[in-house]
């Protein structure tokens, strides 16, 4: 793993607040701030100000929850999926995250003009193929086209709509002081398949993304009673910064172990050829829990025992001096605080 | 009006099928047949097939409306309006047509490296005091940003949950013969805001956009126990497109009167010199009625008592002995078959 200084020290980008970025989608520092500064203090709402990754409301007599999500990765079709599982994996994870079985789904699709017919065919057929598998339905859609060099091909929007039926409170506000912090399987998968695709590097075997739906997971740690407090996917700006995200908004210490966090050897060295950590490398098909303490044995059993969390592991703890910061004991030893990038060292890569 | 053969006879670009046109997103027949080609067979869900502005479904012991659209309208300012306070009505409409109490709404923000902050504040402030007016919330949402070149400054999507408090299926299968048809008021003035706005026309006054919520018109036709059978807004291919759909969705014929058509003599003005038909263009305010015939009257005057209904008018009946076409009876007496244009007249207008 590289040294860290790099992510606390890396440069943010001059901007006087008067054009947006590339780094301001990137799920760092910088987008935390345009939430923070542009769309939280106009669109304000408990939920909107939660900053989980979907909105929980009553609705009838039950618990609501309700996500959204646009998909501009880039390129389409990369090792392990393509943009339509994306959209469909990445809105089914975030309902999954707020303790969610995911039911509905909408589609909204901005085509540029001249896209081949049957790139959208695919990429349609794609997302079927991975609502089946989630147990999910397309119930509404929307299609705009937009003229050739105004747009890439395509985007895609999906919102998703799930019932809560635990009674627990998934959410950061849960966490407590002496919680286990399971991590689902190996990270950087999804990064660096997309890099490679896009720089034309090949490895001895393909790293293909880990794109995955993560509800079946969740649900067998619900339905085995697991207190769960909280679940996060970790997608943008990768394990480090849902973990720092996580602190900061529970404001409670977080302690990881370097050593304990599992990176594929191929995803390794790929990440080392291109100068990127994987701790802050997407994935699509893993997220984080924290769990009571007194059950994370029991829950590891469970996660390692499902297809999706066949490589779990602890890779820390709810401790430490410092509320809202998140610190890591280096493989030499040492400790240091891991803070979020400016912004992402992927572009578009969801 | 102008001659209306242009509409049959329009000519559907040649597509063997390969590449996305711009007109496969303009609301017309060719749009049509990539829902019915594309998305449907894949997509497949009895949601989906209804192809109603949204769906409805249970949850929680109640009944639930959900809906999404995409907006990528040109210019992002416009008379009457902008981007982001049609992101808000269009999604609230959309709702409302189902007779639906809109309650919730997300919004992903795909925006273009290089976008003025500045834009992005407006836009936003403008969505926040078009969901207070409307009386939506804004619970969950997403940003993404494409490198410069590759959207178009921003594209916004909003999906919106409501709930229905009614007992009606307002949905085009319960349209019934002798339904009167009804029109909240005039039309044509959206698009010809947009084309105007676009083209650097000037009128004696401005035209602005009718962009407005329709869900207090609706909530005050059900709350009088109107008889209410479908609810339309006349946005993307106007009014002719939507009496269209409906007629061929629910095997019904439907004859309307030109003459009862209200547009506005500068609308009118305008289409004449931009060559447009009135009766195509779109509107973002406006909404067709079709409720049972011995509730006309009533719900005529209570149309006309809300400001987004001042303007409304009974323009024809569900009549005539052709099921599954729209018939108009001209100023001069004669009728037409009124049919779908390919695809919009003016694209992203919406």
């Amino acid at each position: 793993m590289q040294t860290p200084e790099f992510s606390l020290n890396c440069p943010v980008p001059k901007n006087d607040d008067a054009k947006v970025l590339l780094a301001h989608g990137g799920g760092g520092r910088l987008m935390q701030q345009l939430i923070g500064n542009v769309f939280l203090p106009a669109l304000c709402s408990p939920q909107l100000a939660a900053l989980h990754d979907g909105a929980v409301m009553p609705f009838g007599g039950a618990r609501l929850a309700f996500t959204t999500d646009s998909y501009v990765v880039r390129p389409l079709f990369f090792p392990g999926g393509d943009i339509g599982t994306l959209a469909v994996n990445g809105t089914v994870n975030d309902l999954a995250m707020c303790g969610a079985r995911p039911l509905f789904l909408s589609a909204g699709f901005i085509l540029e003009e001249g896209l081949p017919m049957e790139t959208l065919r695919r990429i349609v057929a794609s997302m079927q193929r991975a609502a089946e598998v989630a147990g999910v339905r397309f119930v509404t859609g929307d299609t705009k086209v937009v003229d050739r060099g105004k747009g890439d091909g395509i985007f895609i929007n999906t919102a998703g709509i799930g019932v809560i039926e635990t009674d627990l409170a998934i959410t950061p506000q849960s966490v407590q002081v002496g919680d286990a912090i399971l991590l689902s399987g190996d990270i950087g998968r999804h990064g660096i398949a997309i890099m490679a695709e896009r720089e034309g590097l090949s490895f001895e075997s393909a790293i293909e993304s880990d794109c995955a739906p993560l509800n079946g997971l969740v649900f067998e740690l619900l339905d085995a009673g697991i207190e769960i407090h909280c679940l996060r996917d970790c997608t943008r700006g990768g394990v480090a910064s849902v973990l720092v995200e996580i602190a900061e908004s529970a404001i409670v210490p977080v302690h990881i172990i370097e050593g304990a966090l599992p990176v594929r050897e191929d995803v390794q060295g790929a990440c080392e050829i291109l100068g990127l950590d994987p701790l802050y490398v997407a994935n699509e098909g893993r997220c984080v829990a924290f769990v009571a303490a007194r059950d994370a044995e029991r829950a590891l059993a469970i996660m390692q025992k499902h297809p999706q969390g066949a490589g779990a592991v602890r890779i820390g703890s709810v401790a430490g001096d410092s509320p809202g910061l998140v610190t890591m004991q280096s493989r030499i030893g040492a400790s240091r605080i891991v803070d979020l990038l400016s912004g992402e060292q992927l572009p578009r890569i969801c």
